[in-house]
C-alpha cells in the first residue's frame, strides 16, 4: 500500500547532482540510440505517460529526456480539458487515438488519468464510476501491452508542497515564464491532501505500476525518468533490422 | 523561371564550414526562444515542409534545426503512401488534420506535393489533374495564411545525382544505416531528370515561394533551414502573453 506522505519528493543523500547529471547525460545519449534501431526495427513502441500536480515539471522531463530522439519516431500530446468533440465521447476516446504505433514513442503530458484525479477531487464524477474507469484503464493500457507489444511507462512526478510554491511563484516573478501562471493553480493547492489521496487510490490500484519520481529537485527527476526509460528500451534489445541487399540490382 | 540544373547543390565559396556551424548553432537557439514565445503566445503557427529526393536529409535537418524547441509544440509528420481510408478521400484530407494550431509548429517531412511528384513522374495521374492539385495546393496554402496565421515554409532539399549515389551507398555500406536501403530508391534514379522536371514545375508554380536547399554538404543544409526559419520567426515578433495577477488571490 503506498502512501505518498511517506516518500520523500527529494533526493537521497547518497546522490550527488553532479554524479547524477554526468549518468542522465549517458542515459538521454542511449535513449537516443535505442530510439532510432527500434524505429528502424518497427517491433515494439512506447508509451510514457506524466502524470503530477502543476509546477512538477512535466515538459521539462520530456524535453530532456528524449532531447536525442529522431523527432519522426515521437509525438507529445498535451491532455487539456475536452475538446465538446471528446467529450461527448468516453474518455479512453481521445486518448486510444494517440497510441503509439509500431516502432514509436508516445508521451503523455497528462493522461486518462486525469478523468480519474482532478474530476474525482472537485466531486464531478461518481466513486462508483471512478473504479470502474479505473478498471477500463487497466484494461486498456493491458491491451496495449498484449495486441501491440507497447511498453507502457507511467512517471508520477511527486513534488512537496513547499517546492511547489517557489515553482508556482517562480512563474509570478519571472517575465518569461508569467504566462505559465494561472489562477486556478494556486486555488487548487487547497485541496492538496484529496489531490494526494486520489493519486494514491491511482497507484495502488495500477495493474501496471509507476514510477514515483522525487521531482523536487530537476536534476534528480531527470535522472529517475531517463535511468528508467532507457532501462526498459534496452530490455526490449531493439535491433536494426537485417536486410539482404542484391548488388546486382543496384549496379544495374 | 526556375531551373534546377542551373542551382548549385555545394556551398558557396565564400562560407567556411566552421562560420555556418557556429551561425547555426545560433540560429537553432533562437529558434528555441522564438518558439517558447509562440507557444506562450497561441497567435501564429508555423508549417514547416521538406520535399526532397532519397538521401537528401530531410529527417536530419528536422533533428538538427528544431532541437531546442519544447516537443509539446512540435508535431512532426512523416508523409508515407497512403493507407486506404487517406486512399478514399482527396489528396489533401490526410494533410489537413496535421496542419499547426495557434503557437504550434508542424513539420512534414515530404508533403502533398508528393502527390504532384511521385505521382506525375511515374505517369499515375494526368496532367490536367496536376495543374488542379497544383492550384488546391495553393489555395489551401493560403488558406492556413490568412484564416489562422500561419506561416508557410517550404524547404526544397536540392541534391546533386552523384550525392545521392554516395548517401545511398553509406545505407548498404553502414550496418546502422541499412534499414534505410531500399531497392526502390536505386531505380527511381533512372527517373532523375523526370524528377527535376516536375519539381520545377511545383516550384515555378507556387504562390508560396520555396528555399532552395543546396545540401551536398549537410552543415550548408542546416545553415540555409535554421536561418530561413528563424528569420521568418522573428518577423512574427512572438512576445510572451502580458498577465495580469492578482497577488491577493495568490496569498488567499
Amino acid at each position: 500500500m503506498i502512501k505518498i506522505k511517506e516518500i520523500s519528493a527529494s533526493p537521497p543523500d547518497s546522490i550527488t547532482k553532479e554524479w547524477a547529471e554526468e549518468a542522465t547525460k549517458n542515459y538521454v545519449k542511449r535513449i537516443g540510440e535505442l530510439q532510432e534501431m527500434m524505429y528502424a526495427e518497427q517491433k515494439h513502441s512506447l508509451l510514457v505517460v506524466f502524470q503530477g500536480m502543476d509546477g512538477s515539471g512535466k515538459d521539462g522531463a520530456v524535453n530532456n529526456v528524449f532531447a536525442k530522439c529522431n523527432l519522426a519516431g515521437v509525438t507529445v500530446t498535451g491532455y487539456k480539458k475536452p475538446t465538446e468533440e471528446e467529450f461527448a465521447h468516453d474518455f479512453l476516446w481521445r486518448i486510444h487515438k494517440q497510441a503509439p504505433a509500431k516502432g514509436q514513442i508516445a508521451i503523455f503530458v497528462r493522461s486518462h488519468y486525469e478523468d480519474v484525479l482532478i474530476q474525482r477531487v472537485h466531486g464531478w464524477i461518481e466513486e462508483e464510476r471512478v473504479t470502474k474507469r479505473i478498471a477500463a484503464i487497466n484494461a486498456f493500457e493491458n491491451l496495449l501491452q498484449f495486441d501491440n507489444q507497447t511498453v507502457v511507462l507511467k512517471f508520477f512526478l511527486h513534488i512537496s508542497l513547499e517546492a511547489q510554491a517557489k515553482q508556482l511563484m517562480e512563474r509570478v516573478e519571472t517575465p518569461e515564464k508569467r504566462w505559465k501562471h494561472n489562477d486556478g493553480d494556486w486555488s487548487e493547492r487547497k485541496l492538496w491532501d484529496d489531490y494526494m489521496s486520489a493519486y494514491e487510490n491511482v497507484l495502488n490500484h495500477a495493474e501496471i505500476p509507476w514510477t514515483i519520481t522525487p521531482v523536487d529537485k530537476r536534476w534528480y527527476r531527470d535522472y529517475i525518468v531517463s535511468k528508467t526509460v532507457c532501462e526498459a528500451m534496452e530490455n526490449l534489445q531493439p535491433k536494426f533490422p537485417a536486410i539482404e541487399i542484391d548488388m546486382a540490382k543496384i549496379k544495374a
